[in-house]
Parts: structure tokens; C-alpha cells; sequence
């Protein structure tokens, strides 16, 4: 069965769709007639179904052409299934041990089908919120940060790629808007999809409506996002670390703040070696001209101060808009008590404000952490 | 005669082709039997032919698929003439009075035929070679220069057709490539391109391969140049008016330099009142948001001197491309007697490198002028 054009799928229509499509049923090695289909979408954006049979399984991820958190009434392209099938192979050739694998896609019916992460494995958010420490997480995390920022960037690439790259990504005009919308304009402005916890923080929502600083300092950001094609990324890689919980967890807020630490500067040095490892390679650092140790170590240093402002910056947006503007986070939205959640919410709200605006006068993570732990 | 595919042309070939042309013949009236042809391309990438009639003329520029003051060893795509022609009819639209006209675009021949600026104009450079006064200069220069630079920017698009423009220009990625070689590159490396007034300026060139501050600034502005779109530039406009002669004229270079201060304070004024009379269009300073006068003070104040730094960046990197790399200008290249030139060259040199170096210390036009009457 070939869907010639796009419907939404439900659980029985997917069963018939899992059988027609060889790559999917493949994958279950064919016994299809135990299958358990739960639809889990918690995101702002799609349907998520997990599909698990007695020999295998997988998720079908599915854009419909809305914004699923507004509803119909935010219209969305569903195209930007496909961008993002190009962007996770992309991600998952880059760094195989930490991009799930793709197993299928269908532009018709704008339909992603991908490895399935079984139990034990749940969504770093929940296991965040639940308290866990992860040993790894940091090493994990810089390692798909390292690989997929560097080789995607023109440290590796030449600009001829870079600029076919560049071209195609354009076509994903649509999801950019909706951040450049919910991101950077609309927690800025009174906006009809703007919420927070009303009404304790009713005056903080107006304060940041009212910030010119702030909103200077936005106006930057937004630039450098619609303008400029430094690398490829997903755009969805988060786990709100920096937001803590209503309960004393001090051991745990300090391993949250060491695994800040150790993620930044395991990125760096990892980033680094890749640098240093293919020095020969990509347009933007050519040897023949960064030809001696101390140039190289002053163009690294200066890339990394760089990128390391620019993530406070976009890290702080990102703060700020899931506190004041319309898809907030499990992380905070799990505490019930209204008052409390304003408490930690406003907390948050204020040392997003603080990286925002002062982010240029960080010299490196450590600096950033001791800013945290002052505003607690 | 409808040429299927490419071949350079001569005298001969191209009245043929104009004959076969009506959007050429048209210009002429039809008058084809009286033609003076004359070839008078100084650039460094096309043939320039020049075709006056009697009852009309035109120019006729035709790329070849090489670089033309290299030679065949140099390929180039001669698509570049295609972008050209969507590059001068955008800013023809936009500023139809300094914009010469396109009358006739053949792909295959990547030709353009264009209004030829008959006597007494001439090329702007020789007239400041000659110590000419122009007193429209700068009123002319910051009005193409305001309105082609915001009107093809985000403060006057949407991201969708700004995503569009990029997306099509990136196909123009040889002729940066070449720009990213000659200007960010070989000047600050050795190449074989690369040219001086030797003996003269052996050891500041190689100042120039070894000074590590200013190629770190300069991996900077490369990055922007191939990363960032922030504006259709036409990339080809440049007076060289830093540039100075051999011969004591302290009034023309007074007037030079009153020409710069005022090109720049006028594309100022031009450019914020394009932004104050267009405040509802274009996607990066929503009205929403920036919302008072303070702010919208603040930002346009901010756009500026970043736009002034970055202006000081770039001009001063094509200062030392035209003294230490490849291609070079006829304001130095007059000055016959090599020492001589020397002198003059040097000088702007080490103007370029402190431009470069210190750009961001300066808060305005006038700073930058007084730093190049103290140098002289």
C-alpha cells in the first residue's frame, strides 16, 4: 500500500503502512501481528509513535501541517520532516554512537521511521527532573557536540560544499521562522500565545517586555540566526540543566553545575583535537597562513570565546522563552504549587537576563558557573 | 543567428551577434553599418567591449571561463555573469539613477549588454588619479549604497525571501571562492600570484605573512564573508580613495578625505531614514518590540558602528590585497618610478593593518580620518 498523498496517520492506518513498507517491517522481521503502538508526542510539533513488536521495534515520527501545540490554526509546512532526515543522517554519519539511526523516510506523507531507545533508556529531561546522575552524560554529550558542530562547520569544510549545504537548508525557511517567531520576537511583545505563571509572574513577564538592554542584545542573536551558516544543528538539543527543582537537591544541583562544567570544556578539547587532527582540510583556517603554534593557539582560543559567548547568549533566549513565551518545559511545568514554580522560575528568568546581556565578559565556563551559583 | 552555445567573440563575431539581437539592435535604432568597437576591459575577469553607433550605444561585457589577468590556467566558471546581471538589475530596480542599465542577458554567451556612459564620463578612479572634484560624489555614493545595502537586508525583507536570495547566490560560490582566495587569503601567505613593488616592500610583505594579529582579525572578517548574508553587495565598488599620490596635492587630499567622512555620515543619515520610514516591513526589528524611541535609537546606533567596523575591516583588507597580492590598481600602479610608489605604498599598508587591527576603537568617521591625516 503507497500513500500517494499525505494523511495523518492513526494506529490501524500505520499497521497497514508498516506492511507495505519493506524497511519498516524489516526491522520486526516481519511479525506483525503483536505489535503495541503507543502515540507519546510530548513535543511542540508532531506525532510520535512507538512501535514495538516481539522481534524488534522502532518510532514513527510523523509532521502534520500545523503547529501541534496551537493546533490547526498555526499552520506549519510538514516539509520540515524531510529537513530534518536530512539533518539527523547527516548527524548520525557524523557520530553514529549518539544519533538514533534512520531507517526509512517518506516525504509524501512527511514520515519519519527511526531506532527506538528501549527501556531502560528514557528522555534525559525526565531522567533530569527525576534526579539521576549520569556518568557519562557529559562525555557523551561534547562528543556529539564536538563532531557534528567541527565537521559541519568551515574549519572542515570547503566553502563549495559549505555553500550547497547553505542552499538546501534554506528550503527549511518555515521551522526557522516559527524559532525566529517564539524565540526571538514573541517573548519580547505582548503575543496572544505568550504564557507564564500568572500571576506571580505577571510584572517579571513585563519586565523582560520592557528591557531595552535586552532586547538590544536580542536583536544580535536574531541576526546572527537568520544571517549566518556557521554549522548544522538539529535545533533540538536540550535538556534545561540549568533550571533546578523546587526540592533541596544540593548534591545534585552541584553535579548538574559539574556536568555544565565538564560538557564545555570536554567540547573544547575534543573540538580542538578534531581541529588540530585536520588542520589540512576546510577553507576557513588555511596552514599556510596559520602556520606557526602561537597563531593557532590565538585563533582557537578566540573561536572558543566566541562560540562560548554566542551559546550564553542563545542558551539565555532559550531560558527566557520556555519561561515567558508559549511552549514551556516539563522541568518547570511539573511543579504543581503555582508560587513555587514562580520562585524558580523567576530565578531562572533573572540569570538568563544576567548571561544575555553580560555573556561577553565570561572568559570560560568556570566564570559562567560561579554566576549561577551566586544567583542562588 | 542564435548562438547555441559559448564562444568568445571578437569585432567580427559581435556585430553578428548584435545584428541577431534586437534588444541590442533596438538601441542602435537599427543602424548597424556605422559601429565603432572597442575592446577596453582593464578589469582583472572580462572582456569589455564598447559599441557606439550613430544613433546609439552600448557596452557589451562578456565573462570567459578563465580568469583574464591570469590567463586559461585559471578557470573561473563563466556563470559569474549570470549572477552579475541578477546582482545589477536588483540594485538597478532599487537605485535606478547610479545604476547602469541591463539591456540584454544571454546565458549561453554570458554576456551582458548594458548602458555605456558615453564622454565626458569616465571611470571614476581615473578621475580621482587626475585630481578631479566631484561635488555629488558622496551624495550619489551613500545613495546607492543606503538603498541597496537596506532594502536588500532583513530590516526591510521577510527571512522567506531572504532565504530565497541566499539560497540563489550560493550558486554564485566560485566567484567568492576567488574573493576568499585573493582578498582573506594569499595577501597573508606566500602564493604565486602574488605580487609588489620589489625590492621596495620585500619585508612589508613579508610583515604581512608574519604579523599574527592581523590574521587572526583577518580569519574573522572571512568567516563573516562566507558565512553571513547579511545584504547583496555587487562586490566590484571601489574608488581606492584612501589611496594617495605621489605629487603634493593637499587640497585634493583634503577633499578625499572630506569626500569619505561625508559618503559615510550621508549613507547614515540615508540608510536610518530608509529604516525610520519602513519600520513595519522586514523580519529582524519587529515595531512590537522595539517599541520606543530610546530602543530604536540604541539599535539603529548599534547597526551602525557595527556596520562602520566591519566597513573598516573589509576596506582595509582590500587595501593590502591590492598592495602585496595578486591584482593591483592603477592609483599606485601610475606612479611610474618604483621607489616612489613605494613610499605611497607603505603607507597605506600600515594604514590597512591599524584599520584592521583597531577598527572596533573607533566610534565614527571622523576618528577614522583624523587616524589617516596622523599617519601621513
Amino acid at each position: 500500500m503507497a500513500f500517494s498523498e499525505f494523511r495523518p496517520l492513526d494506529d490501524k492506518a500505520l499497521i497497514d503502512y508498516i506492511k507495505a513498507t519493506p524497511s519498516l517491517s524489516s526491522k520486526l522481521k516481519n511479525h506483525l501481528d503483536d505489535l503495541t503502538i503507543k502515540e507519546v508526542g510530548d513535543g511542540n510539533l508532531n506525532f510520535v509513535f512507538i512501535v514495538v513488536g516481539s522481534h524488534g521495534s522502532f518510532v514513527i515520527k510523523q509532521a502534520l501541517p500545523y503547529i501541534r501545540c496551537i493546533g490547526e490554526s498555526w499552520p506549519m509546512t510538514k516539509e520540515r520532516a524531510y529537513f530534518e532526515t536530512v539533518a539527523l543522517r547527516e548527524h548520525g554519519r557524523l557520530c553514529p554512537d549518539h544519533v538514533p539511526e534512520v531507517y526509512h523516510f517518506d516525504r509524501t506523507m512527511s514520515l519519519i521511521g527511526m531506532r527506538y531507545l528501549e527501556p531502560p533508556h528514557i528522555i534525559l529531561r525526565k531522567g533530569l527532573i527525576a534526579g539521576i546522575e549520569y556518568p557519562l552524560l557529559a562525555d557523551h554529550m561534547s562528543d556529539y557536540m564536538a563532531k557534528t558542530l567541527f565537521y559541519t562547520s568551515l574549519i572542515y569544510h570547503n566553502t563549495t560544499d559549505h555553500k550547497k549545504a547553505v542552499a538546501e537548508f534554506c528550503g527549511n525557511v518555515e521551522l526557522c521562522r516559527l524559532t525566529e517567531q517564539v524565540v526571538f520576537s514573541d517573548p519580547y511583545k505582548v503575543s496572544e500565545y505568550n504564557r507564564w505563571t500568572s500571576p506571580y509572574l505577571d510584572s517579571d513577564a513585563e519586565a523582560v517586555r520592557e528591557d531595552n538592554a535586552l532586547k538590544l542584545e536580542v536583536a544580535e542573536l536574531k541576526s546572527l540566526f537568520c544571517e549566518r551558516a556557521q554549522a548544522l544543528i538539529h535545533g533540538d538539543l536540550h535538556t534545561d540543566g540549568h533550571a533546578d527543582e523546587q526540592n533541596d537537591r544540593n548534591a545534585y544541583k552541584a553535579w548538574i553545575l559539574r556536568i555544565i562544567q565538564n560538557t564545555w570544556n570536554l567540547f573544547h578539547r575534543k573540538f580542538i583535537a578534531l581541529w588540530d587532527a585536520n588542520k589540512d582540510t576546510g577553507d576557513a583556517y588555511l596552514p599556510a597562513i596559520y602556520n606557526n603554534s602561537e597563531l593557532q593557539q590565538l585563533v582557537q582560543d578566540k573561536f572558543i570565546k566566541d562560540l562560548l559567548h554566542d551559546t550564553l547568549g542563545f542558551g539565555a533566549a532559550k531560558m527566557i522563552r520556555r519561561i515567558v513565551g508559549v511552549a514551556h518545559v516539563e522541568d518547570f511545568e511539573s511543579i504543581t504549587d503555582a508560587s513555587k514554580r514562580a520562585v524558580c522560575e523567576r530565578r531562572a528568568l533573572e540569570l538568563a537576563k544576567l548571561l544575555l546581556k553580560e555573556r561577553r565578559k565570561f572568559q570560560n565556563i568556570g566564570e559562567v558557573v560561579l554566576a549561577v551559583q551566586q544567583i542562588q
